[in-house]
């Protein structure tokens, strides 16, 4: 009863409240469950899925590049967060602390990790000996905990899944090379998996990471034209290993300081899938990490045959490597439609009677739902194709979107006028000054996105001053 | 230079000081490192690549029996741990308290969970309305925090990784069927993977987890005759869902509490493995889940031909689905037979010039040391044979060792002395009174480690009391 209520209560338009929208669909897709700690949320089977899955397809690029997983612990003492004065600046704020073992109040608190820069550098200190020992190419999958005081399902919570990856190289331009290597692995990622066109760049000072010479991000646009930061990689030149004494013998004898990366990528990409693809009927799922990628749904099933030749469908696909479902449920085939659509299922495969008269199914996808009948001659292949079609599709809207909304500003009142008019990125000149990002965000309300690798001067002029241009800067509102 | 050292200094003769050589086999096998936080361990890449082959062997069978992976909170806030009066019991002297998040005093403490029932319980309130929500079969991997006092890599440590199932059913059958279907995949494991032979069967209501029904456990001998309990599964009845108020419809239309299982699995596991198989040049790793299943190693391989027969043979056994590395570093043959023998790699695969010549290498079996040429044709088919023999062969001595020391106690005399004359698993009569088991752990420093499932009756009496025996009872010494 409580179910068949859901066909009728549709989720909020986009067009009316975004924000409520992506909320009904984390909570109606059942991507996630609320606990009683506020900003603790649960990932419930179809959440975690599409996890399991993006941790499938980045954990293979990371081994392929030659990196390692480990175990840190979860727990770092005041005393060891503290040994880096700006890491620990940026980060002390937001910790969660452990003041009681037992029944025994501890000697010292220890912080559930916001981050785990401190803990990899105590145990390089301890492994790395000699340029022998370098490189070392770490990752690890974890939870991490940053007491945030306003926090939304996936963007912002107080615990959330992640991988953060730390690296130690011989030399200043291996570790910028790795900084930039995994950048591209994130890009990669979102380009061909999640059909997320992203803007890679460089952090300007103020926006890069507690600790960093440098921070490096992609940048992806949202349906309501904000950014939204999906992956990034810092690197640290030399700076913590200084601080924690990690030195080496190099290759001529001398002691050299280790220099160092990290770069990390978390579930907040699962509030990226859905705000760049979701439409009024719930979620979208890029094939790809979609947990099912296609659903059978049979129509008037208690007739003769339509189940066998569902459940035959549902094996064929499924040994031609695709993650299929057939729900043969009570439920209505309206119902069923629905259920699949708010959950993002990329394909629907209807079958009935008449169908199995003609040899054929009707495909529906999910990203336009187009409707066509396939032979069951030969379906994989036409399965295949319509996954793929799918993907350009997705990825070509959301750029699109990203186009349109992307606006070159050669002045401040063009700018003005711009952020007036739409949310979205703005290019515009910039003079390197922190002053005039802090005048920005206090005018306008917006914030350096990045530096694009690949942006063209649009101004020999700082937006704000006047003053010459070092940098064209990508702007935008953040989430 | 520090490395060549690792060839002299060998490892504590596990006959000298069997503890001492555990500690030193983790250490020097490069399982894992130490923090500054005592009790938190760092898995090294080798430690915790031997996780990862458990974790995927262990997922691929929850997977199969029809559980789903999730993710819950990390914190529990104290009311909520309250709610089951035994299991709060039982956990709340051994937990991490959080009290402070930022520079905020929290108004109600959280503890970090040291296992997450009562999690689950919470969300499971949420989401069970009707007995067509059940079962609700459910699984997480992640770490939990007990506060031990006293700690051991592997064996007992403040922070451990693992698997928590939990589960939901309409009827106490399909709850009690479900805990010893998991606690069969548990011994699965154990048996044919890590050929380690296990004792499954139930615990006393002493030895129970807090606030269970029943536990049931597999226990496995380690080398020096101590039980490691390697796995449990619990049956809670309704008792948690009571305490929860989580009720269903259910299909004669009664509102209805549903059965409850929980069961988990740590890395625990590999100090089994390390004790069970190891020796004293090092670990011996079962070729399921050893990282590495064989090891080149080039003889000569400065001379013409050498490595590029090596880097052959590698990429034959590879294609045939073996994880092989090629050690063409610079240290010599004999400090890499040294290396890989104390990393418990399971074949060692030499060829030099002569072997070219000859069309053949030599294989040496890391249980046996038994050394054998093999022609290099067909050598995946001999590979894969070696492999299953070294299988069978750690099977069979574990369980030699284990029937070596498992003596029937038809009475206390015999059970004192067999105690006195060595360690292992004693089978004798128990009355079923929890006083006969303080008694003997006073006594004799033993505890019932389970009433095997398999137990054939040893006496009509009770091993202490004289009164009449219910159950057999496995006896032991525990880590």
């Amino acid at each position: 009863m409580a179910k068949e209520q859901k066909l009728v209560e549709a989720i909020t338009p986009i067009q009316e409240d975004f924000a409520q929208w992506y909320t009904d669909i984390v909570k109606k897709a059942e991507l996630v469950d609320y606990s009683s700690v506020k900003g603790f949320v649960i990932l419930r089977p179809y959440g975690y899925a599409i996890w399991e899955n993006v941790q499938r397809l980045l954990d293979d690029m990371f081994k392929q590049t030659g990196h390692q997983n480990v175990s840190m612990p979860l727990l770092i003492p005041e005393s060891l967060l503290q040994k880096e004065k700006d890491h620990v600046e940026g980060f002390a704020p937001e910790v969660a602390w452990v003041t009681m073992g037992g029944s025994e109040p501890l000697s010292e608190r220890l912080c559930i990790r916001p981050t785990s820069e401190t803990l990899f550098c105590e145990h390089f200190e301890h492994v790395i000996q000699s340029y022998r020992d370098l490189p070392k190419l770490y990752n690890q999958w974890c939870s991490v905990v940053r007491w945030e005081k306003t926090t939304r399902p996936f963007l912002r919570s107080r615990e959330f899944l992640w991988q953060e990856g730390h690296t130690m190289h011989e030399t200043a331009e291996q570790a910028e090379a790795e900084t930039l290597q995994m950048l591209g692995i994130y890009e990669r990622l979102c380009r061909d998996y999640l059909m997320i066109p992203v803007v890679p760049g460089k952090k300007t000072d103020k926006e890069k990471f507690a600790g960093a010479v440098s921070t490096y991000t992609i940048e992806a646009m949202m349906h309501d034209g904000k950014s939204l930061q999906s992956g990034t990689s810092h690197y640290f030149g030399d700076g913590f290993a200084r601080a924690f004494d990690i030195t080496f013998t190099a290759r001529d004898n001398s002691q050299q300081f280790p220099h160092q990366t990290s770069w990390g990528l978390s579930t907040r990409i699962i509030g990226a899938i859905i705000m760049c693809h979701g439409d009024d009927n719930g979620l979208i799922l890029p094939p790809a990490v979609a947990p099912t990628q296609a659903v059978i749904v049979p129509v008037a099933m208690h007739k003769p045959g339509v189940l066998e030749a569902a459940g035959q469908l549902r094996d064929g696909l499924r040994a031609a490597g695709f993650r299929v479902h057939l729900d043969d449920s009570d439920q209505s085939p309206g119902w069923k439609f629905a259920e699949y659509e708010m959950k993002g299922v990329p394909l629907r495969v209807e079958i009935g009677p008449r169908d199995i008269e003609q040899g054929q199914c009707v495909l529906v996808r999910r990203d336009s739902g187009q409707k066509r009948t396939a032979p069951l001659d030969g379906l994989a292949e036409e399965v295949a194709e319509q996954l793929s079609e799918m993907e350009r599709n997705l990825y070509n809207r959301a750029l699109d979107n990203r186009s349109n909304r992307t606006i070159t500003c050669p002045d401040y009142s063009h700018l003005e006028q711009a952020v007036a008019e739409q949310t979205g990125f703005y290019l515009a000149g910039w003079c390197g000054g922190r002053g005039c990002e802090d005048d920005l965000r206090e005018r306008l309300e917006i914030s350096s996105r990045c530096i694009p690798f690949d942006a063209q001067a649009v101004s020999d002029q700082c937006v704000v001053c006047g003053k010459p241009s070092k940098h064209t800067v990508m702007w935008g509102k953040a989430y």
